[in-house]
């Protein structure tokens, strides 16, 4: 690897969940060779009294506790990467996508804020000026799961994290389409066949059905996907 | 807690990556509890031959790996946690939502087909009649962090693992909007202001504040959920 690794800061009340997955596989080997650097920072440290306090109840009242601003932002000033995006994920954000994901991965890190309980307070989100990023319509314990799966759409993304380029370009939403489906040995297995075509050898023909098949799955599959790439694709004839 | 604890099932080629972060806070106490359990299965471990192969070249050509069917089948068969639904995590798949999540909550268990490398054989999926689900429209290296945010976001639901029931009544989905923003003290933070009507005391203010913030941020952010939303309510008035 030339030049600096990609930088992620993870601000978290727990600490320990990091490296965690990310640790092992290929962003544990692109961690090591030092592709990317994690620092893990235990927002607790930034209280300010000797309770170590990072939450307190809602205005208006309600069940669950907010994360303080004060102390969030005292850890974030401490910590951020300089530069980087500072992201707080939470389900009220914009929905992760394989551009975003991308987008980080061209950049020089990203700083990711977990929240706990009911959230955050508002305010420090304003004060930060933090991006908001959701991982889908679905509710998690915290943000630490959510900026798990986000390191790892990123740092794939890495030069050199993947061994070969191509096997990034076919794949789900680089070609705007779901993948096709795929086949390996053996060449008949419980009576199913590999579609005779992939065993013909035929490289136009190949790329032929692979196209109609992710066509089609999307299609079925995703109407959402696919009115976008039928749109696209109108545009380009 | 009362009768069976939910099952879960991981089958992975990378065992070392479980609990992980599901053995801390909520999820980890949930599970020293014997809410749910966890099993996590080394798909490795069903390899017939020596060099304990579990993919090979996809029909076709092209970059990357498969994973077998037939190793999957046995590790799958030997290991499926019986009267659950088998998921592949997949960005083929369906998007997971809230709606689903509470679904596989309200059941006994769940097993988790992580893949790596490309894929896995079509043939298998087919086969053991797998779900094919997906977190969102991003890549990830496997379906291990997928596998995390789904069980993370189900153990959450189960009885008796958030405090107060009321928790899980306000946030976002549940009501079909996106939350209203929290605030807790300090009251004036960096010549921010905690909004007057949650100081109020008010009960139906509030409510009715907060309801009033969910409407106009889910109108802004998420014009999709807000459609939906605006369609239900119309059908009860």
């Amino acid at each position: 690897m030339n030049g600096t690794p990609f930088h992620a800061v993870v601000l978290t009340l727990f600490p320990e969940m990091f490296p965690g997955p990310l640790g092992a596989s290929l962003a544990g080997k692109a961690l090591h060779d030092k592709v990317w650097s994690l620092e893990t920072v235990d927002i607790r440290g930034f209280a300010s009294d000797k309770h170590k306090t990072v939450d307190d109840s809602p205005f208006g009242g309600g069940a669950g506790m907010v994360m303080r601003a004060d102390v969030l932002d005292a850890a974030i000033t401490a910590s951020r990467a300089p530069g980087t995006p500072l992201i707080y994920l939470t389900p009220r954000g914009r929905i992760l996508d394989q551009a975003r994901a991308r987008e980080l991965a061209a950049g020089k890190g990203v700083t990711l804020l977990c929240g706990r309980y009911e959230g955050v307070d508002q305010r420090l989100l304003e004060e930060q000026k933090a991006e908001e990023v959701s991982l889908g319509d679905f509710i998690l314990s915290g943000g630490e799961a959510a900026a798990i799966a986000l390191l790892d759409a990123v740092v794939r993304l890495l030069p050199g994290v993947v061994g070969k380029t191509a096997s990034l370009e076919d794949e789900s939403f680089e070609t705007g389409l779901l993948e096709y489906p795929h086949y390996t040995r053996p060449d008949v297995w419980k009576g199913r066949e590999v579609p005779e075509v992939l065993r013909s050898g035929h490289h136009a023909k190949v790329a032929a059905w692979r196209k109609a098949q992710a066509e089609e799955i999307t299609r079925m599959r995703r109407p959402d996907l696919w009115a976008r790439y039928a749109e696209t694709k109108q545009k380009k004839e």
